[in-house]
């Protein structure tokens, strides 16, 4: 069984999955409810009453409160009970686990270990993704498979010669190009270069078909499986700041062991919204994540029958660097969490 | 796991579940063959052939007999092989367990200890669901959870101010009473007493609307979880033995660690039978049972992701003072059985 | 959970199952791809690319060779990487298992020991099946059940009064005869004699229906459970080999510990092929495998919960000598694979 970072942030949600109502949802096999105050904010609290452990999502919320669904007790958004239907004050020891929640570029993340440690500005940066035109398109696919399988991925993208056909894939596009890992503190980058191709797909209807292009595919990773990618291109020899860019969020947070939510996310190519484009852009994604990624990520797990990865004893290509090295970091992660910490 | 009480009468069905046919139910985890003997009396064999393992509920009544529906071996109903298409005289060895069953009350139990240790007397009285005008409502609830949840549920009622806003709730009924849980002997009692209130659902058609009543809600418990409700009122001030009574059955049998049996049964506050009352009654119970406890009690459960219950802490609030002692109660009952005996 | 014999021939497949596609099954928990070399050789290997685990039968047939549906390994039938789009040279230490496999008579076997030790001769004879009209009336019908639950089934026949009573059986005839267990080296027969009786069903447009019979029914069984049953009949007193005879295979192979791959196969009594004959004689089997055997054989396994057969002490017939005999054969044939050999 997988242990889970817990000195980390995972993408809880995205911000307009928490609305009005008490919502759960399953979180490094924690459950969670996740609900928004009169202010705004967005709270987090384990979905487990301290008094006979019914969820309180499926209660009322109160003000900034929620009421239990059983037997009424009242807690805060900060774990506290504040009233009880049976005494004058409430009980004592009845705290429930309030979990930090931070709410950035249309993303709720939550820190899973001790509160006092949680620093937001260790939120890996995705303001890529908010753009002049609005919030990106954006979805959540729920995979039968651990959150590793994947990033490894997401951190080869050459995959997407074999599994992209039907979406992604230009003809040998990646392995004409140049595929470099580099860590840069706990921050991993997994980068392809391909200068003086085709156009790329996502350059459609802002560079004409015919032109020739530098491509590049930027992908960046933080713990536990936060990653960003930049989807690049420019006239040939043209400087990057000037390409066609757009950005998309890869962000895979546990629901347990053996299943993972999958928060996908893409900026549009150009600076405005179109609804046809949208529909088609959507459909797209859809067809990759749903039609293409999911389905062999889920019977690659499936095929370990629960066995241990490294015990399978994976044969090692070079191009899968950027999945071993996260495997790797979060190990070493997990072994520093376990560590007697020093006085 | 959850270990079983042995030395008890555990509810096996309603009479009526138990016909013609061969009917099989796992109680405790066992599986237990229910069938009527000629003279109409219950009779219950372990429902597993000695031989190959076979189900005997597959096969055929052949008297007081079950015939296996594999190669045909008979047992009688003290599960005792009595002939073999294969031999002479019936195999060694072959008897199945049989397991003392009285029916009472329209209710058929089931002893899970020695058979020699059963004691008829012992089996709780639920002679109060017996009226002139017949049966009770009745009905069986399979529950997805562990039986002792059950019993949390209804050995503290007040549950009913949050979880039956959509049934029996009156508004703020239960909290405007006093609540007493006492032990006499190993019967246990949550009563809750509430003077001088509205005339509460169940006296529907019997007192006028407007009458202010006493009212009371009284559990009596038996191990493992049998337990039986009067719910009474009467015009305020009068003697209880004058007021209007029904009583509910809910018993509930483990069918095995996570699963229960929930057997209800309802008398009516009028002494003759209306099928257009019994349609509504039914329909009450239904949606309180059905459609707001188990969920609930469903989703607590499941909350504990097959957790031992006081591992997690429970907070105690008073009010919940009859389950835990029920639960207390089980497991020094437990320590009892698992004790040597004394030769 | 149980442990499967290694050196020992299993059925993979009837032939026609195994044609352009790529073709998955789990045997003994291993998952195996089959398909057809461009020879028209079949070629099993592991299905699951030693890479990141895909299964390769997800992937493409590339002439002989199986190009894996993640990265695009490419391995040849004998397991060997042979092609990455990523190395000039394939990458070391990626080979993945390749099976034996032999096709016999409109099935696939497959060795799961050591390659080197695979003998073809082993191979249990069922040439039987192969009758000038043409290959056999075959299935495969997926069990959920240990698939020596099936072998107890088929190696005591004298379930067919019981539990074929809407397809084999004939009034009593299995009780008429004599019935005898005998070992060969490590071939077990189990069979049946019954002199002078009723022209039994398989004789049907053969014999007229009033002819008096001998009736035989002689089930032969190699480890683990490759039986072939011969059912035939004469003129009361007439040779044998002048009588009527139909073949059946019945071919238990265990996908895992608790599901098993049932293949059957019946020649016909006549030697022409009749398609509302074939009809027929397909609903029959049907009917007595699907709707009459599967669901005993499923509930008698489902009825140990997972026990250990023996540890529940099942009460010996006499009549179950054949069944039992395989079990025991088998737990020799263990024994011995755990042995260390000499050197």
């Amino acid at each position: 069984m997988a242990a889970f970072l817990r000195n980390c942030w995972y993408m809880a949600a995205w911000s307009d999955e928490v609305g009005d109502a008490l919502f759960r949802r399953r979180i490094i096999g924690e459950p969670i409810l996740l609900y928004r105050k009169t202010d705004g904010e967005v709270a987090a609290l384990t979905d487990r009453c301290s008094h006979r452990f019914a969820p309180l999502s499926m209660g009322e919320l109160q003000g900034d409160c929620v009421r239990c669904p059983y037997h009424g007790l009242v807690f805060d958004n900060a774990g506290t009970c504040i009233a009880s239907p049976f005494s004058e004050s409430p009980p004592k020891g009845a705290a429930i686990r309030a979990w930090p929640v931070e709410e950035r570029h249309g993303a709720v993340w939550l820190w899973a270990g001790e509160a006092s440690a949680a620093d937001p500005s260790q939120i890996p940066d995705f303001s890529a993704l908010a753009r002049p035109c609005g919030p990106p398109l954006a979805g959540m696919m729920p995979m039968n498979a651990g959150y590793e399988f994947g990033t490894d991925n997401l951190m080869d993208l050459s995959h997407i010669e074999f599994v992209h056909k039907g979406s992604f894939a230009g003809a040998g596009v990646i392995f004409a190009g140049r595929h470099r890992v580099r860590q840069d503190g706990e921050t991993l980058h997994s980068d392809w270069w391909m200068p003086d191709v085709a156009a790329p797909a996502h350059t459609l209807g802002v560079y004409p078909p015919e032109m020739r292009c530098d491509h590049w595919l930027d992908m960046r990773w933080n713990a536990p499986a936060a990653m960003l990618l930049e989807v690049g291109a420019t006239p040939t020899g043209a400087p990057r700041d000037q390409g066609c860019i757009v950005w998309q969020a890869h962000i895979l947070t546990p629901e347990n062991e053996t299943t993972t939510h999958y928060f996908w996310a893409t900026t549009r190519a150009a600076d405005h919204v179109d609804p046809q484009g949208d529909a088609f852009l959507r459909g797209l994604m859809q067809q990759a994540f749903e039609g293409e990624d999911k389905p062999i990520i889920e019977a690659a797990f499936a095929n370990l029958d629960g066995g241990d990865f490294w015990s399978q004893r994976p044969v090692a290509l070079g191009i899968d660097a950027g999945g071993t090295r996260a495997r790797r970091m979060i190990e070493a992660m997990l072994r520093r969490e376990r560590q007697p910490q020093p006085a």
